[in-house]
């Protein structure tokens, strides 16, 4: 019943409709909103009747009276529509206080400061909310006489400061509306409701449904709700708990309470709460309701609650619950937990777990109780937790790894020519770059913990050292650094390991039942992959083949190739990396024999291989017999105004078709030799880049020829088969896929680079711009992390029906980032994709995430 | 017929069958090639029986014999499918020679060494084309023979060499064939019609026919043909004619003639031909039976025709005739002439000229008959014809030009800081950059010579010297340059200077009456909307504001402006910018009054504005009050890696508001100005780079809010509306163009920004691999060009629909280089756009090729 009492009224009503005891109060229906705007600002008529008459019904309930001079009853009035609407009016607490109630309380509670407390604050809150008198003017005579009393904290002023308070309140209550403060109580009520239903078209509540596009609603309820207080003496209190163990997920009652407090005593910190279980000692019979409370709560809502309450008088009262916020470890358990309870079924328990949040059970994580000395905050990139010496450079990582160091690499920002330092470090910060910068990027795929563009550091490379906000720290200092909050620490903050509980596993169980789309990884190395099986990865949907260029010796065959002088040279140099490739190639195969390894042929410009630093062009130039100022030259001659858009992916194969025919050699030759040692190599070949069909026209024959001729090289006669594909990643290839389907085994959407030109970001420039859009709600997510659906996917959509329309049985999946972000997944499986690939440690996350669409699906399908 | 005697059979038979006298043979149908091929290569029963039949007709015609030793008859042998196939099998000629015949030749001609040179080259031709010996083999012998006489030139053997050489060409052909070289004439024939058959299946006819995606074809047809000679005597001659003067349009006969000659004599410049009008005193008969055929055949194609013509011993013979290739300017003579003729109507003229050709019409050009040395060859990137002392830097450029000189710009590439001295000089030459690159971008849009990427100058800006294959010139030495050529020629060539004819102007009247598309152009000074409007442009459809902001001591400001450290000294900055936009609008649209001004807001990267140069950095610095490194730094931190897909465009606008409100109050202001001088202004606001529908509603929002500010400063109170509405030029917004469309008044569609995204390729970098594009027919058009219709096209189609939907009469327009391109304005016409905008040289030809797009749809509905 939204619609007619709002979510709060309805959430009132729902907690009192299965007995809990809720303060009683009543809630003004939305259609008397919208009555009262109909009539052009008139109550309606015989409404404060009703009121009254409700009123009545919580007086008795309570024994208390409203506007009584020894036991008040107190209000509150609250707005609160269909649809949660923060641009709207506050609460008002504490109705029904006047001189004579006020003294009441003081004695019904023995605590006259608390009743002059309550006091002071109705006619604030009143003045402010209700008749428009500003906060300030009312703050400024609370200064005065704080001043006057020689206090600064408000709780510090006392009695006689708080009478003198409420003197001045009144002032300037009369002052700015010309009225004295109402003593009638009902007056107070009623002038409160009205303000309640006058608040539904104030600019900023219209600007918020504009905004929000919030439309079809009638206007506000009003919840009018009497007051308890858990400050009435030691037979009064007040906790918060949960359900469960949001921590562990354990099936405990958690929680803490105070006694002779308020609820916000409990989250101020001033006091230090007890456990909810020491409750037994004080007031047992609380303490059993509350275990009913526990069970009645989770019987109803099938799910962990986190409550509110307050004992006021010996009287229990449930002032909230809600869906309790928990730890993906807990959620896993509680998941579970709950199907074996039989409260869920398997599938309900699949939609309960936020599959991104599996994540926090993958990774070394610090230790939560562990002191943290936080410098400054990043980017949280990667998630994890790692601490290590400072290293200033790719070379210094590496060395002082082996030597048995534990180092952070700290860049400006990363290249691909640090890869190896990467690879090397325990973990990787940066000072700029984004999300989804390099660093972040393949620290992820790697399950590597990074925090990047901690702008707040400054890095002297010369000095070897890092400055951050003044503290400076070198090479032989610790850092930590939290990838999952992005926080940069000081030493090393201890580290607990993940275990992967029971749970988790039967978890994972029915996540493969239910799903449909298959879930691939992102790999490079046989180490990636090994992980990445053993996490449930059905497959490789890419093997970057570059980052292979970069380690030991090989690198300098590369810079050898690109700075060839002709094709014979080249040639020369593709031999030495040869037997490079045919060798990971063979790793991966072994490591995931049976299973498909998708290969992308070589795909980022060729300047990216190359190096600036002189010494190293010297030795080329020397290696090459050229003269140094040659090699210089045409290193600059390969630098491009925009490399994203330049001489890149399929177009080196085009251009110089001399390095695909290395590469499908080595691939050819590693599946041959996996063949005859009985292993079940399953290699596909993917084209990067394509635009126009006739790209993959030329480049499929190339293959073809290659692999053919390969063959026959090694007197090999069996049934190997390599299936060609190609990614789908330009606009253009999306916009023409019937065409570029006539020549293709498989589409591989490479959501990055299509994110990137269909959006015109660039991601290595795009946090000039991206921080605003997402302030300013252009975006509603970075396009990077999670699919544009509306934008992106259309093509992604288009792709998938102009590919089958040519070949209806054609093996579609997803290979940018985006195959392991839950939202995008869910539009995979829609899109009907086969599989998503993703970074080994997000595995299992997207196989949760699939079969989240799954059910998702299945339900709507039922509807 | 083509489908059944090919192309040339049924061109043969066209001619003969409006009475022109061609020489007599037949065609053999491409179904009895395809009867050849159905039955596994045999010769079809009864052919030669046909042949034979045929081969009679022609000997009683021409009185002569096949194989006699009096009076042979020749013959020749040609492919011919109904599609042009060049990788199809060579013309076989001379057939019917024999010892015997070659005598009779030789009688007859009184000529044995024509008779002697004929011989041999069947044995050659027939050996290689026919029987497979290689060509090589018989030169071998040739020159063998020619060195045993001492001679060079084939034409210096005498009759004993070519004795010997007949000789040594039948022993070739012996001992590679196995058999003596044919003396049966027919046998001859015969193996001929079967190699013609056999050349269909060949491999690189059945490649040609894949690359070119020629499929239904039945096979080849034959033609065979007699051989005539106009080298037997004095009554005998050759000649070259066109119907028309080829270079004026003239209605004369026009061409070259020479007695006692063969077609390739007068082809090849060994003897200079007579002009043909010098006929009358040779064979006055004979010229007037030419000026009978030029008519028939002018009123049977109804179009200027080259034809080749051969007088055998008093008889002529027509070989040859096609349609003739003229200059621009005879084209439009000629199209009009031929409707006063009432040959043509006045809409088939309209597609008689092809609208680029009108280029030639409005440019400068070098005098065609002046010498030219030729030093290189760059790209034709913008067409004019320059001459000029060498500039090597934009500020020389300008500072020479103010002294009276006039400079050629000579750079590597040029950036926007260049355009002042790109404006000054009288014609630009860049080593590096294609066609789209940003000198050849500015220099077409000005209409100045421009030629681009000359890769073999070598710029050494230290000595301030180019060096171009070997010879170095100075800045005190004079090149030219050949914008529609390339060609870079050393000292100044003369130029003229076009006449638009009356033909033109008639021309263009009947382009203005078919015409649907509206011509707008891309201006950004009054000069340049000036010109256009001369041109017939009925809008801007694009102004560029950052043209704007170098000029002067404009540039200073903005740097300023871009440097500035908060909002407050950028709007300081941006106060001194006003009044510059304010008047240069001003100048705009008075100049186009009462016809619609698009204002693109400030689009390029910040960076671009900003120099590299130490001592204007160092004067910034001291200006701004900042320390020389900061600036430095802040220059450098605006640095981006792919600047095209970066902080630019609206996105400019969403993060500094305070720019675009500048350039929308000086908008605003010179509008009202010019209303109170009443001056009809009609400013239109574009915000480029548009790629969610959210940022076309804030930017529209804070246009709109700035607009009415500035009315009310103003004490404006008149109807003046300034429609805001959106490039579409990011594939995201086409795709969300419905959206989109909620916000817009207009779209324009920026095709170049849409052909960079679309297809990944960086204008900037493409030339690292679009020539090998090009030349592997991957592409088959450059697409900055011409729009890539299956691709780009289909975003602007997309862009177009869903735009309309929401927006059923929304004006629509494209303002990329694409909108000067006559294929992609019949895209455009088309696609349903109301609009094309191009540069102002471009108009003419844009209102022509809208003009040719009408017609054509017209021909379309009428079918």
């Amino acid at each position: 019943m939204k619609q007619l009492l709002g979510g709060k009224g309805a959430n009132l009503a729902e907690m009192t409709s299965i007995g809990l005891p809720v303060p009683p109060g009543f809630t003004i229906t939305t259609n008397t909103c919208a009555d009262y705007n109909a009539a052009g600002g008139q109550m309606p008529e015989g409404l404060m009747d009703e009121v009254k008459a409700n009123m009545a019904i919580a007086e008795k309930e309570l024994g208390k009276e409203f506007g009584s001079a020894t036991n008040p009853l107190l209000m509150s009035v609250r707005s609160g529509a269909a649809v949660s609407m923060p641009g709207m009016m506050d609460t008002v607490l504490n109705l029904g206080l006047n001189d004579a109630a006020m003294a009441g309380l003081a004695a019904v509670s023995s605590n006259r400061r608390f009743a002059l407390d309550a006091y002071r604050r109705l006619i604030n809150m009143f003045g402010d909310v209700v008749m428009g008198v500003g906060h300030d003017k009312f703050e400024e005579q609370f200064d005065l006489i704080k001043a006057k009393y020689g206090v600064e904290l408000d709780t510090d002023l006392n009695e006689d400061g708080l009478d003198e308070l409420i003197v001045a309140y009144k002032a300037v209550y009369l002052d700015h509306t010309g009225e004295e403060f109402p003593q009638d109580p009902y007056a107070q009520l009623e002038k409160s409701i009205e303000a309640v239903f006058k608040s539904w078209n104030i600019p900023r509540a219209i600007r918020y449904r504009q905004i929000n596009e919030i439309t079809g609603l009638l206007g506000t309820a009003v919840n009018v709700q009497s007051m308890v207080f858990g400050n009435l003496g030691v037979d009064s209190g007040t906790g918060v708990a949960f359900t469960r163990d949001p921590a562990t997920g354990e099936n405990i009652f958690y929680g803490e309470f105070l006694i002779n407090a308020q609820g916000e005593d409990v989250v101020a910190g001033i006091r230090t709460p007890q456990p909810v279980s020491e409750m037994v000692e004080w007031k047992s019979d609380m303490y059993d309701q509350l275990l009913e409370i526990k069970a009645t709560l989770e019987n109803h809502y099938r799910e962990m609650q986190d409550i509110e309450y307050t004992i006021e008088q010996d009287k229990l009262y449930l002032l909230q619950t809600r869906t309790g916020k928990r730890t993906g470890l807990a959620a896993v358990k509680i998941a579970v937990d709950m199907v074996t309870e039989g409260r869920l079924t398997d599938k309900e328990a699949l939609l309960r777990v936020p599959a991104s949040d599996l994540n926090q059970l993958l990774l070394p994580t610090f230790n939560p109780d562990a002191p943290r000395d936080v410098l400054t905050r990043g980017l949280p990139a990667s998630p994890g937790a790692s601490a290590g010496l400072l290293s200033f450079s790719a070379d210094e990582a590496v060395e002082r790894t082996l030597k048995g160091e534990t180092v952070l690499l700290v860049r400006k920002e990363t290249s691909p020519e640090d890869v190896s330092g990467m690879h090397a470090a325990a973990g990787i910060l940066t000072s700029t770059g984004g999300m989804t910068s390099h660093a972040a990027v393949v620290a992820r795929g790697w399950g590597k913990c990074c925090v990047a563009g901690a702008g707040e550091i400054f890095i002297d490379e010369g000095k070897r050292a890092v400055t951050i906000n003044g503290r400076t720290f070198g090479d032989q200092d610790l850092l930590s650094i939290d990838g999952s909050t992005g926080e940069v620490m000081a030493g090393a903050v201890p580290t607990q390991d993940p275990q992967l509980s029971e749970e988790f596993v039967t978890l994972m169980e029915w996540a493969d039942r239910c799903r449909t789309l298959q879930v691939w990884t992102n790999a490079d190395t046989p180490q990636d992959a090994e992980r990445a099986r053993g996490y449930g990865a059905e497959g490789i949907g890419l093997c970057r083949t570059e980052h292979m260029f970069f380690e030991g010796d090989r690198i300098n065959n590369m810079r050898e190739m690109i700075l060839a002088q002709n094709e014979a040279d080249r040639r020369t140099a593709l031999d030495k990396l040869l037997p490079h490739q045919r060798k990971d190639f063979h790793g991966l195969f072994k490591t995931m024999g049976g299973l498909s390894v998708t290969i992308r042929l070589l795909d980022p410009p060729l300047h990216e291989f190359l190096t600036n630093d002189k010494s190293i062009q010297a030795e080329l130039a020397q290696a090459l017999g050229l003269e140094l100022e040659t090699v210089r030259t045409r290193i600059m001659l390969l630098h491009e105004i925009n490399p994203m858009l330049g001489h890149r992916g399929c177009r080196l194969s085009i251009t110089y078709p001399e390095i695909l025919e290395m590469q499908v050699t080595a691939i050819t030759e590693a599946a041959i030799t996996c063949e005859r040692e009985g292993i079940d190599a399953r290699p596909e070949i993917m084209i990067p880049l394509v635009g126009t069909h006739k790209e993959l026209d030329i480049l499929r024959q190339r293959t073809e020829q290659r692999i053919a001729l390969t063959k026959k090289a090694m007197n090999y006669e069996g049934n190997l088969n390599i299936p060609v594909g190609t990614m789908i990643e330009i606009p253009r290839a999306a916009l023409t896929a019937d065409e570029v389907a006539a020549h293709a085994d498989f589409f591989s959407f490479g959501t990055n680079d299509l994110t990137q030109m269909t959006f015109g970001y660039s991601r290595d420039d795009v946090n000039t711009f991206l921080p605003d859009y997402l302030n300013q709600e252009i975006l509603e997510k970075d396009p990077f992390q999670s699919l544009d659906t509306s934008g992106v996917g259309q093509l992604v959509e288009m792709g998938v029906s102009k590919g089958r329309s040519v070949n209806e049985d054609m093996k579609m999946g997803i290979c940018g980032e985006h195959g392991g972000d839950p939202a995008s997944i869910m539009f995979c499986h829609n899109a009907g994709l086969d599989y998503v690939s993703c970074s080994p440690f997000r595995v299992p996350i997207a196989r949760l995430a699939a079969a989240q669409a799954s059910v998702a699906q299945e339900k709507i399908t039922k509807l």
